[in-house]
């Protein structure tokens, strides 16, 4: 299984978890996806509560990609708009070690197909050591259709992040 | 209204303004726009003309950024190509603050449903202080349609900049 | 003529060039469209083999774009996915002079049109020199699936290179 966390990005629910409706619609995206899957791929873990600070934002996710048992899949959910707030991009980037461009245009390009607002999302993808890290939207329902557009690839891409060789595991699957 | 400045960045065009096709041809997509809005939305001020020279771009669109009333919509037109004069994105990406790749996106989308050569573009858009910046193509056609891909998003984005938090924005609108 | 070069980023086949099925794959893909072309557009020339090491790569781009006769067209295959040994991209991306978005646009909306596994691609695009540099995928299905999305552009995006002023180019074409 593959550890997942789910880092909401927003001052309010930072304050009041109560106020968070995001990380129980995306972790329901994971749910009813490996309704499907015997055993289980996804282990998500507890939400974590970051507010719209850069470093606040960057340590966060540093320390999930850390330790013995690092989340494999870090979704960041909030602070990828263009209010003054929206920091999450800045705080991701620098930190990316390999960008993920696929992963954007296929998140952009189904968005973009629901809706003409989501030209107003921003999101980044990559690697972080061991795990790759995706800024969603805030909004629950913008987030959950982010995921939806790329979970099926993410068993993939994570298998593939453990390999040295993708066509090794190409025969392997 | 949200004040917006057409930057025409040509050798040729920042000599005999005449030359120049595309500034009209952009601005008509705005007064286009605004036709069906009352209030209008958009003040389209002077058009501002460049050489093809990275500083003088820089320095240009960086003063329509700034002072007590700035652009909040900066459209560069031309030098987005692969000719060797072609230096407007090298010139903006590092003055960017916040990338704003779901634009871009979305004016290569559109693009290149209309014509192949559209690969051809290398877009930049993204905010610099108050203001967002997009770099149109150079072609009276071309600049056109890039704009008309993205007018409808673009007083949401300016009105999310003006706000500290998008879901009481959301709440307003 | 242009000339282009293929570079094979592997492991395995930078000890064994017989490994490599790709090379012959996207070099059908300019033989079946020069076929249409008289004279001739592409001249393909010896396929370079690199390590999967990011110096060697860097080295090898580099060299073919040297010199008195540089490739004008440099395709990189391999190295463009999650694995631990996929570097390409981290190795291209800090030579890239002028990025072309564009490009990698087209690539991925087509491969995303075919497999919803394109989103493992990280491709990067955008010249260095006098050349054009795109990383395409390792497997011979993928490379030349994103080739064949981009080839037709590729004489007019070279032509550009070789130009001061598209308008200029545009009336002689
Ligand atoms: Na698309």
């Amino acid at each position: 299984m593959f550890k997942v966390s789910i880092v909401i990005v927003s001052d309010t629910c930072a304050k009041d978890h109560s106020a968070d409706l995001t990380a129980e619609k995306v972790g329901s995206v994971f749910s009813g996806y490996d309704t499907f899957n015997n055993p289980s791929i996804f282990d998500v873990g507890p939400t974590v509560y970051v507010p719209d600070h850069k470093y606040s934002i960057q340590k966060n996710v540093l320390e999930l990609t850390e330790g013995d048992s690092p989340s494999r899949l870090i979704l960041t959910c909030g602070g990828t708009g263009f209010t003054t707030k929206d920091i999450t991009p800045e705080a991701i980037s620098p930190l990316i070690e390999r960008p993920a461009p696929g992963i954007v245009h296929a998140m952009l390009s189904k968005s973009l197909s629901i809706t003409s607002f989501a030209m107003m999302s921003r999101p980044v993808a990559g690697t972080i050591k061991s795990s790759l890290v995706i800024t969603l939207p805030g909004s629950p329902k913008a987030a959950s259709e982010n995921l939806s557009a790329i979970i099926h690839t993410m068993k993939h891409a994570l298998a593939q992040m453990d390999s040295e060789n993708s066509r090794a595991l190409h025969d392997k699957m």
